[in-house]
């Protein structure tokens, strides 16, 4: 690694997991701020608003700037709107004030106006219902856009490993036989907006993430470095499937290491 | 099509939608009896015993013995039989009888015993929860074997299209970076079981069905004929996906006709 401008941060298991500071991330992050190197935090989680991701954050003793964070919601309104299609969200409820500044119906409304509506889904956990997909599905057999705000395969809870939005989106791409337009990681676009954001080139910038797939690998393919961590998702076999150009590090005080290094 | 000894009729989307037989299906399946064809009725529905398939059927005013109805339940015994394997299920809780000869724990036991556990997904309707789905997920990262009684798309509904099994399958299969063994249409093994029933080759034998993948390409690639119906969840574009070597015809009485003019 070499020539880090800015740099890049996973949220969820890579800062914290649960309500939980992952040990050593406060002070890895307060010599990053000590250096002065440009930071944009790039989640792919869509189960809480902004608002909430940043007030949760706050209370675990991180603070950021609004501009400081970088969500699918926010690249699936962007989308939305310059396609001037409304949504129909299969998100979790919480996410849907993220969705507020577009004309967003109810997704208990019948299906009845496929034109000009999107099919968008999130990680909707316990909201993912039959109903709710046999919904979706419908639209998407009409020929409705399909975006996925993320297709992240699982993500690591206290108790476990749950399934993300990924397994969900895959269930409505084969029922309809479509593939949707993913707007979160590993989309280059969502790297590149965030790298437009540090105000340097992607090679100079790098990804820390615990998912080996759409942080590590996605970033990597988008032009930056890439650095991964063995805590949050990370499972033991990952080390195979890293991009031989990754590197992999412990947690966020090693990568932080490697980066001040490298900066 | 040519030397026809055998026939194999797909249920719903064939003979009937919902609880209403279609038009022409008695009279069809009366000239089908009379020529003293064998037959056997293949389903890929998952979500009703042997025993409800069979009152249906008979409420409807058709009859078929015991011997004469093929479901993936009964090969999905034989393959957990055949390993010793206790599945877990993730099934209607209508088909749990057709497990009954099998050591079956219960659903929502805790996953504690992941040995000698077989992950084994059938349209479980609105059983799909994100709970059970996640439980089964986690059985699989654990090392579980995973047995999809059917991987079909969609069925047709009285109100439209609706998911089947293989949208669910689909979802564990991304989520778990496995692949599910099928054990129903068009699985190679499936046809070949029902056609030894019918006691020819597999070149004598026809499947009719309304679904162009499950059934007909399946039943194709099997080394059996295939007939597809314009009733169920027949769509046009079905056409252009249609093998080269499958028939089109309206209904199942026009596909009677063909059979009887073959046999």
């Amino acid at each position: 690694m070499t020539g880090i401008r800015g740099v890049l941060l996973d949220l969820d298991g890579v800062l914290y997991v649960g309500n939980d500071l992952l040990p050593g991330a406060r002070e890895a992050l307060a010599r990053l701020r000590e250096r002065r190197l440009p930071v944009q935090f790039v989640t792919n989680s869509t189960r809480r608003p902004r608002r909430a991701i940043q007030a949760g954050l706050s209370a675990m003793g991180l603070n950021l700037g609004d501009d400081e964070l970088v969500t699918p919601a926010r690249a699936a309104c962007t989308w939305l709107g310059e396609r001037r299609l409304s949504p129909h969200l299969l998100i979790h409820p919480d996410l849907r004030e993220d969705f507020n500044g577009l004309s967003s119906p109810d997704a208990e409304e019948p299906v009845d106006r496929p034109a000009n509506r999107a099919v968008v889904v999130g990680d909707a956990g316990e909201g993912f219902t039959y109903e709710a997909l046999n919904r979706a599905f419908r639209l998407l057999m009409e020929g409705a856009p399909f975006l996925a705000l993320a297709k992240n395969r699982y993500f690591r809870e206290v108790d476990g490993l749950s399934l993300d939005a990924g397994p969900f989106v895959a269930a409505l791409e084969f029922a309809g036989g479509v593939t949707a337009e993913v707007v979160g990681k590993p989309a280059p676009g969502f790297f590149h907006a965030a790298v437009t954001a540090l105000g340097c080139e992607p090679a100079e910038a790098v990804m820390v993430g615990d998912d080996v797939e759409a942080d590590v690998g996605g970033a990597i393919a988008a032009g930056l470095q890439g650095i991964l961590v063995e805590t949050g998702k990370f499972r033991v076999e990952d080390r195979a499937r890293l991009h031989r150009h990754g590197v992999l590090v412990r947690d966020i005080g090693a990568a932080i290491d490697r980066i001040l290094a490298a900066a």
